[in-house]
């Protein structure tokens, strides 16, 4: 595996196009395709919140089959909009789908935004020639852009990956920023590829993928009603085969999900710090989920985290309430590689050093909590005032 | 039942005392004492957390028999500590104990501040003499004020109650005020009565009082190491004996905990706005209580409301991840008494109005999941700039 520096249009077989189309803001991006050239197998992977989106609904009728490509927007969810709403979706798409000389049913959709309000369809369905008349191999940047909604940056990756049948490339962008926790992919991400896949090897795989990126990482632990990953890849004779192979895939895929994990993070509400938490030494594997999203997801911690504050009390407080299997005397805490608890042991340490650590724009925590060796590792952000600032004048 | 104005000092049988130990801060009442004049039935309600402070342990330990009272300390948690945590504890009540002629292990004890650190047990040794010397029956009034942390206001609530046998005064005070999650009592509570119960009937209401206060507040869902809330009751004759008798001292008990819980809200750290989640339409009562602890831990709806921001889809999107049953085209939602969604559809409402009410200190949301009859009411806070900054600069 190489990784590349650019995004989606470094993958050969697909074209892209962004617009302003006003949905609810001027002067901006916020509608976009992403069309393959050929039909392509999709996959994805969706909220389970039991409230969810219209665009949601529609993915989850039509990833069974071949698939041409993806319409999204942003500003809108086009969530708690009922039977409207996913007729809203289903004319957008068909009518997409037309002007790309597709068939009914073949575009899928992803809205992002506020919850509650209709689509402006006519605008919408206004924009869709220049949508289409539009796209084009060189775009890929656009859509990143396209898809923001408090997003500071847009969020691309890409690799390039062998297997036993050639070499391809892998690309993706993610949006956040807010309302990401796991359980599910989170927020919107699409990936494209040019290698083919077959649709069983390629829902295995993301699922797993997923598993180790968008739902390893949580910033507010509010889980929307709109999360949506997909994947797509040409149907075409599978160049995925053995064992080596599917590891490559994953491999470079794992890269692209990783890369945009960390993006996310780094730009979420008000972040002024990205923290990895690790913890190992847990009973099991689930063990260790428990206790590393809780302290993940712990306000107190990611507070103290925000002042640089060595409170390791409030790690440790959060592993004992996270559900997972915890002794006092067998837990240890670090920050970078500072040990602060050791098997229930308050250490003393030198302030200035865990200063310096807690001022940097990356800090690791680790957490042994000495019963097994079940591991894993969460990503999080800080609790900022800016956070506080953003959501607290969102549709406002 | 009759509302009483005051607190512990209403209650006859027992004496407090407070002093500035200086176990953190100077010039501070930081350790106090609540004790009977006569022995006392005890029971307790204590965090779930599986890292649970020396002072818990002990507690846990001692309320199955009778105690002739307790002491409380501030601004340090004695959790984290270890063996040696656990014999400071030890140590602090049997000297009290011995201090007021009293048998060893009469004295309960709890603690709450910063996690991880030893006492400084010679200098509370050192009060104790103190402590015990200046006992007096009008110092209640110094114990909501000796337990407080971050809190910006002493808490108590009291009351009149009768029963068959005579009539009776209760009286609490309760301490917040950040990491106030349901599943346990929260918090350091104590509550004090001059009503002889008999260990059963204690023990039952108390833990059906608690389950529908202190259980049903959140602020920002963290569980303490530390929560504990205690209840003393003078060993005599049964004064509660019929149905009614219960139902008349459960009154009393939930109005002085419902006063407590709506005092610790109000001054969450850094709110601004105390509101009330009403959940009725849930298909079980299981499934309201984690609709409305959904919606009241939801760091979105949270600084949506201090922001004055009518952003229902946050308050759905929360139900929707819950865990309850919920469908979209059930749901309701109002702020205040104004409708937002009504059985899934988005309804046009009066921005002015609606700002208005969300301008309150106090404010109501109904959640009507429209599928049966489970009910609850949680009350939570809203999150400012301000509990980002007290909890950025805890312990620093």
């Amino acid at each position: 595996m190489e990784a590349l520096k650019g995004g989606l249009e470094l993958v050969p077989g697909y074209k892209f196009s962004a617009v302003e189309c006003g949905i609810r803001k001027k002067d901006r991006l916020d509608f976009c395709a992403i069309i393959a050239d050929s039909p392509c197998t999709a996959s994805g992977m969706f909220t389970t919140n039991k409230i969810f989106a219209a665009p949601v609904r529609l993915c989850r009728e039509r990833t069974g089959k071949p698939v041409r490509g993806i319409i999204v927007n942003a500003t809108n969810a086009n969530a708690c909009t009922g039977e409207e709403g996913y007729k809203d979706a289903v004319a957008l798409t068909d009518t997409m789908a037309k002007a790309i000389g597709a068939g009914k049913k073949s575009v899928l959709m992803a809205s992002t935004g506020v919850i509650g309000h209709r689509l402006p369809v006519d605008k919408m369905l206004a924009s869709i020639p220049a949508l289409a008349g539009s796209l084009s191999a060189g775009n890929g940047a656009l859509i990143p852009k396209a898809i923001m909604t408090t997003d500071t940056f847009p969020k691309s990756a890409a690799a390039k990956f062998c297997t036993s049948l050639g070499g391809f490339t892998i690309a993706g962008t993610a949006k956040g920023s807010g309302m990401i926790a796991p359980d599910m992919a989170t927020l919107l991400s699409f990936v494209i590829t040019d290698c083919p896949a077959a649709k069983k090897t390629l829902d295995t795989v993301f699922r797993k993928c997923i598993n180790n990126s968008f739902n390893s990482i949580t910033i507010d632990g509010d889980m929307s009603t709109n999360d949506t990953a997909l994947i797509l890849s040409p149907v075409a004779k599978e160049c995925i085969k053995s064992k080596n192979d599917i590891a490559a895939f994953a491999e470079a895929l794992g890269y692209v999900l990783g890369e945009l994990c960390r993006m996310l993070v780094t730009d979420a509400e008000g972040a002024t710090k990205l923290i990895k938490v690790n913890v190992v030494g847990a009973r099991t594997a689930g063990d260790a989920r428990l206790a590393a999203r809780a302290v993940a997801e712990s306000l107190l911690v990611k507070t103290a985290f925000f002042g640089k504050d060595p409170n390791w009390g409030r790690i440790a407080c959060a592993a004992g309430y996270s559900g997972a299997s915890v002794k006092e005397e067998n837990l240890s805490i670090f920050i970078g590689d500072i040990p602060l608890l050791q098997k229930g042991k308050p250490l003393e340490f030198d302030k200035n050093i865990i200063n310096e650590i807690l001022s940097q724009r990356e800090i690791s925590v680790l957490v042994d909590i000495g019963l097994g060796n079940g591991k894993t590792l969460f990503m999080t952000s800080d609790i900022s005032y800016d956070y506080v600032k953003i959501n607290a004048e969102y549709t406002t």
